[in-house]
């Protein structure tokens, strides 16, 4: 009912090309879903204005209505605090005027009670150019500039959404008893969110944004001061989008038996010859056929000049030629029945103009075809298992990892290779640089690794998310159903300020808040580098989820965890309180100059035994979730046994455990080894609380979907 | 004049056991300073009452004082916007009875006129434990919980200072016309807070922390509604410290040409065995005097049973025995005449209790002596010039850098280790680990490094600073004499909430903000991680500081460009606008798909020479103010003729050059290849980054203290 009604109005004023809709009518809107407005009326008359002031009883407030008026305040359209019948009719008459002067349409006056003073929030809906209609909660009414205190949601929102936002504002202590005045009403706060919640599905694709600042919240309930609806203009608006991920054929890039290579090169340093060489001379042990123009020869391969001079039907086309020939070669798979395409080759939208135009045309014709592409402008797929890789870094430059179970997903070649070199020894499954993602996206590899029976976790660099609901919903299902953590780092945060003309939310378009809220309801891990996107994907391959908050901390070396502490409120850890038996058992066990509490100060003199004490006694408390160590190797007494010290207890602990130790070689070769036991070692304190932060994160987003019996783990 | 009275008045209260200085008094004080207080009088029946609310004109407000009195509020003691001669009869007897009723002393009651509003800020003062008299200033009135919106500066502050501080406030936007509203009058604001600031060097001593919130700024003054002096009450003030770093005998630690060690032993795995082989088997030429319980020898040398029995004086005593027997060492060193005592062993004041109690005879003995002490927990001190060195990590597991430009001192050891071992090939000066500091600290340190030849730049990491003037004094010091730039990182953050009771300005003493004060003050370039700080200490190791803001890069992978840009705001730092005629040079010269704007993209297509001319470009900017490359060594076309590149190129640049690089065995390979001529090379784009802002903040320091001449360069 309010939602056909709702629509009908906004198309209403799209057709009469408004700006905005009137306040008037946003209220008569707000009132539907439920919401509560101050007393007042729309007149077009001074008389009017006086009668209905009368009848509210003074003062009242005067605001000036017209559809193509964006920022009333500033343009002397708002009257606070009119007194008499006089003013009324004084405050009236200067409105008109001044409007008659500026040569701007007034439609007519909002007359209202002045509400009583409260807490004042902001409450706005957003079309998202990725994610469509988000909900935007802010505290600070006029202070919003000042505050930067505002949280954001991906629509349609639960209670339990709209409660976790409210916890994420500074402004929230308004609502609890302030500085002895009495605590707000809470419930109607959350319960006016909803509904402009609702709103916001209901009136989805047809408004650019919607800002209702301020939202007054008293001890008796939330009153909604302002509206303002923006209606679409001069940008496409996105609305819900209903993709879903697509993971068909996805298995050619990783596991083709057969490969045809577009552009293999025998010129050394060439692309085309160092692909060849990564296709030919390592372990892959597809067929590879090579296509060049010339049909030579390349490392003993025959070559072809078509794709339709082979032999075999192949499974996957690598292109390294330019851009402006892949439109044909599309053509040639179609022809030859080839699912899929890699181009590695770029030179595409990131030039703009007739290249941007290029690849679309390459999106067009993928689509037509059925072929599945990743690229352009990438350095492609590898599997660990298989060892196929098309990669243009030759093995002297970059090392290929060992088998693992993490996979990565990165839009940046250049963190492709340096996340796989980082991980030689700890090993990854696959590895996918998209690039420009003319055809499968960041949604469409989550889904297909959510399924991978070698993929454990996985890690993702992002800069630009293309198709933001598709890609949450294949998030929630690779985390909810597949029971596989995603940590995820997106770059490239600078806030858009061309929008913040239009509206308070609006100014936030695409702006990493946005996605901060979409991921939180995911469940995806998200972090703030590319370091802690290694440290915590390093975490989340080699241990559990923790169970609670509570880290212990182990070390013969102070200064990192002064450090790490500090790490802590910004991370929402917490120092463990061990139980007294536990502190006890140290005490009567260590030399009185080691300090048994958390952390466990083992001095420079602590031996491996020592830590494994430690250890052992943190294991049995319930109060610790966490433990961990920092090791200074360059202390002598600390013996070599801490290595298979630390493999035996981490082979019964069901509690992570996370090490960390910074130094030269001999440091080196201790943290290399207690990797190579599953017990993964960080080199600064930030990347090692990082980790904890994500085996937390991971333990929590369990526990929230878990059913009763697990959660109590 | 002022000074006398604001002393006098402070005794006075103090001597009668006041809690607060009361209200009208505290006011009072602030009109001698030149401060607006809203008119008004302090009476104490409500006959006097009427008749001063008559005078000033309605609506007035009504103010309990008690100098026993800290919370008014929430006590009930002030009410506002009292409209009659009856409201203000029934509100002073009201007032009356609700401290009747309490049993609280009310001394009379405060009628003051009722302030128009304006912007509201905090002005504090705050006798801090580390630095004595500090200023805050802050945004918010009744806000402040939730803005924190804070900034500190040891007193005593100039203009400068102030108006640093008020750039530093979120809450500039109200002084400066926000939303519509008229500008306010800042320069009152300024000035009331310069006169505060004069109140707080005259007082101190004599207070604990002052709160003048809100100070009320409007467009025509700042008026100070609202004013508590707090008094010292269980706590030692610490005042204006006037200590002054000591110097002396600190090159006894560096170059002694004679060491006694006390405590050495034939046990390997020991300490006193570890640390004589650091002394005894390696580059160190120096006599070394084994002192042994048994005379036994020693690597070869003669042991002997007591200082007194060696043959020479000795320069330096180290010392690894349990820390009960220092006292009397100390005794023995005296009359050996001995001057400089370095004691490795820990077991002080970490501890507590009698532990602590021992540690404060070894200071008394030390000043008593005139015998410098540097520890005890420490791991001592390192010259790389002559390879001195007493660490009980031996070179296998730890190794000593070469000889380099940058020295830096440490509270924590395992920092020290982990530092010179970072350093292995850049190379340090001097490093000291200086443990509990019972004699020597670090403004000591600072200020021997000042005068050291070996050292261009220090760093440091402290987490507590003893006497935090002294350490400014000695930091400006080095900084503005000596020219050299200190970089420092402190940690221990958290925020001490015991003193939250007492005034807002004193829920900050000894929190990091209050450091962040003083540091700026002294241009010290304060960082926040380990990571940040062995970046900028490379940086400022090997280049020049930064003529300015303008950042410019160049890179074949675009990934970690992203990431850095995305700290340019937390930084400062700003994306150089290249000229025009620039652009134009490397479009001419560069394939089409190079892009060529800041950043400048070379693609995986690029090779050493296109860096080469990229840089050759930017230098010729004079937008540009640094340059830093990035690197993707893993691409192919990227030739190591880069490396003699950077070699000429760096050789002519006044501008720095900072390049940044992240893989495996081979990029490592090129890194190193890269830094051992000249240019640093960082793993991670937030350290690339920290070194740009470190030197960008050095060249900032230089030029706001050069002479005019200077800052043109």
């Amino acid at each position: 009912m309010e939602k056909s009604q709702t629509i009908a109005l906004c198309r209403r004023y799209i057709s009469e090309k408004a700006t905005v809709v009137p306040e008037h009518e946003c209220k008569g809107i707000l009132r539907k879903y439920g919401l509560t407005t101050p007393g007042g009326a729309f007149v077009e008359t001074a008389e009017e204005a006086v009668r209905v002031a009368d009848a509210l009883g003074y003062p009242v407030v005067l605001k000036a209505v017209s559809s193509k008026m964006l920022h009333k305040t500033e343009l002397g359209g708002v009257f606070l605090n009119v007194v008499s019948a006089s003013g009324v009719r004084a405050t009236f008459e200067q409105m008109q005027a001044g409007f008659r002067s500026r040569n701007e349409e007034l439609q007519g006056i909002l007359v209202e009670e002045m509400v009583r003073s409260g807490a004042e929030f902001i409450v706005g809906l957003q079309d998202d150019p990725n994610f469509g209609p988000v909900i935007m909660l802010g505290s600070g009414g006029v202070l919003i500039d000042i505050l930067d205190d505002v949280t954001f949601r991906m629509l349609p929102v639960n209670r339990e959404d709209v409660q976790e936002m409210v916890e994420e504002l500074r402004g929230r202590l308004f609502l609890r008893g302030y500085r002895g005045h009495p605590a707000l009403n809470e419930e109607a706060f959350i319960e006016a969110v909803l509904n402009v919640g609702r709103l916001g599905m209901d009136a989805a694709g047809l408004y650019e944004s919607m800002d209702f600042n301020p939202l007054v919240v008293t001890s008796e309930g939330a009153v909604a001061v302002d509206a303002k609806i923006v209606l679409p203009r001069d940008r496409e608006i996105c609305g819900i989008s209903g993709a879903q991920p697509d993971t068909r054929n996805l298995d050619k890039f990783f596991s083709p038996r057969t490969v045809a290579l577009i552009g293999a090169s025998t010129t050394p340093d060439k692309i085309g010859y160092v692909v060849a060489d990564s296709l030919i001379n390592h372990d892959y042990a597809g067929k590879v056929y090579p296509i060049t123009r010339g049909g030579r020869e390349i490392f003993g391969l025959r070559s072809y000049e078509n794709l339709s001079d082979l032999p075999e039907k192949v499974d996957l086309a690598v292109v390294v030629v330019g851009l402006p020939l892949v439109p044909d070669i599309l053509k040639q798979c179609k022809e030859q029945e080839i699912p899929a395409v890699l181009i590695i080759s770029g030179g595409g939208k990131e030039l703009g103009g007739e290249q941007a135009d290029l690849e679309k045309e390459i999106h067009r014709k993928a689509r037509e075809y059925g072929i599945r592409v990743i690229g352009p402008n990438c350095i492609g797929c590898f599997n660990a298992e298989n060892r196929f890789d098309a990669f243009f870094q030759t093995h002297e430059r970059m090392v290929r990892p060992c088998m693992g179970n993490i996979a990565f997903t990165t839009q940046s070649g250049t963190y492709g290779c340096s996340f796989l070199e980082e991980f030689e020894h700890l090993g990854v499954s696959k590895m996918i640089s998209y690039g420009n993602r003319v055809d499968v996206d960041e949604a469409d590899m989550i889904a297909y690794l959510a399924k991978d029976p070698t993929t454990r976790a996985l890690a993702a660099y992002v800069e630009g998310i293309g198709d933001g609901r598709k890609f949450i919903a294949a998030a929630r299902e690779a985390i909810l159903s597949s029971r596989k953590p995603i940590v995820l780092y997106k770059s490239g945060r600078t806030k858009r300020s061309a929008l913040a003309a239009q509206s308070h939310t609006g100014a936030y378009g695409g702006a990493y808040k946005v996605y901060q809220g979409a991921f939180k309801q995911a469940g995806i891990l998200a972090v703030d580098s590319y370091e802690e996107l290694t440290a915590a994907a390093k975490a989340l391959s080699l241990q559990n989820p923790a169970a609670g908050t509570g880290i212990s901390m182990i070390s013969n070396g102070a200064g990192p965890m002064v450090n790490a502490i500090d790490l802590f409120e910004k991370y929402g850890l917490e120092l463990a309180k061990p139980l007294p038996a536990t502190i006890q058992k140290m005490e009567d066990h260590f030399p009185p100059f080691y300090i048994c509490k958390n952390p466990v100060d083992v001095t420079g003199s602590a031996t491996s035994d020592d830590y494994r004490f430690a250890m052992e006694c943190l294991l049995d408390d319930p109060n610790v979730h966490v433990i961990m160590n920092w090791f200074v190797f360059q202390d002598t007494p600390l013996d070599e046994e801490i290595v298979p010290i630390l493999d035996r207890i981490n082979s019964i602990s069901e509690k992570p455990i996370l090490c960390g130790a910074i130094g030269g070689p001999y440091t080196e070769k201790m943290a290399k080894a207690i990797e190579a036991v599953g017990v993964p070692v960080f080199r600064t304190a930030h990347t090692w609380i990082a980790a904890a932060n994500a085996l937390v994160g991971w333990g929590k987003v369990l526990r929230r979907n878990a059913p009763v019996a697990q959660s109590t783990r």
